[in-house]
């Protein structure tokens, strides 16, 4: 969703080149390894961060991985990068750049997972192809992904959930995980669970939230 | 659903042979050829039609094609029987039989379409071989059904959608259409849907239908 633009947040992310990448030219290569403290760390990308609620608590939680918040917006990276600081997340990196360029952002087999969460549904039909589920962004998560890497996809859309597993699985894709009520899974399903911002305001309406977990194997 | 027992419709059912077979002997052929009018037309299978409401419209609708409702109850049989009898629906023979010998009531590649409406979810865990999408049963239903056959399932329960979108896509089939709130998709869509009795009064309650329509296909 589009944040109102925040001057602090502009400042902030020009001055922390070495947090946030800005719109990296796709031609050239990103030296990932250079960015990371120890690059050997498996890799994890969230595809349209936001204010990156979910992204930093993965990072917090999860020191022995690294992960990349990729987000359009300065005001989102602004604030990704002013939590990154406060908590010191040296595993996070934050791209400020378009999911449509993924695939020159990554090498192939890069990643072990990609969170997609609440993205846009793009309803109507004539945008269909800007869906990040789309079977073109689905062939680039499978080369930037490793052969056993896995997609993690969650929404409030009933539309684009539907859609989505649709798509994936028309792509040949396997399921590793679904639900049509993620909040009112197993405890233990639900304890995991990292909400982002938007999702907890919208299950605090009693809405449900989808989500689906899927890789390339056969 | 487990129905009060009926004495009018035990006796409705066992004076009319011609219309309801009950528990056939697995180890013996159906001559189904001999209990249609024409068995050259398309022929569907409803897997637990309960009172019938969905298979009889539907035999109603589509003289052009045969249609076999399986359910084990006498007394939700005798409630099918009734309304064939009544709309004279010539296209359309009850089976009172489990669905588990499936295979031995029908040839290989005798079925265009199969229907699962709102069959028992059986939650727990322990249960899972008896809920009607899991992968014995699937086996089954790619033997009963032509090459191009379509399954076409529909339900109220979260945890059973949930369920057998991983399953179908765990099998290796093929996804034709999706939908988490299928009262609420396009006129198009929403027109076309038979409801069952239960859909019918669970819907009325604003709670979403998930349907699910698949296929073997690659």
């Amino acid at each position: 969703m589009r944040l109102r633009n925040k001057p602090w947040a502009v400042e902030l992310v020009n001055s922390h080149p070495e947090s946030v990448l800005q719109n990296p030219d796709p031609e050239k290569k990103i030296d990932w390894a250079s960015r990371f403290e120890d690059f050997s760390k498996p890799l994890e990308i969230e595809i349209g961060s936001g204010k990156g609620q979910f992204i930093t608590t993965l990072a917090e939680q999860n020191p022995d991985k690294n992960f990349v918040a990729l987000e359009i917006q300065t005001t989102a990276a602004g604030i990704i990068l002013r939590t990154k600081l406060e908590k010191g997340l040296d595993n996070l990196q934050i791209l400020r750049g378009d999911a449509a360029n993924l695939a020159a952002f990554f090498d192939e087999n890069a990643a072990d997972k990609i969170y997609l969460n609440f993205s846009d549904p793009w309803p109507k039909t004539r945008h269909e192809k800007r869906r990040l589920t789309y079977k073109s962004f689905l062939a680039t998560y499978k080369t930037v992904l490793k052969d056993d890497g896995q997609i993690e996809f969650k929404t409030d859309n009933a539309g684009l959930f539907a859609y989505s597993v649709q798509s994936m699985n028309n792509f040949g894709m396997h399921f590793d995980f679904v639900s049509v009520d993620l909040h009112h899974e197993k405890p233990e399903i639900v304890e995991k669970n990292i909400e982002t911002e938007y999702e907890h305001k919208f299950a605090a309406k009693g809405n449900p939230i989808y989500a689906l977990h899927a890789d390339f194997n056969e």
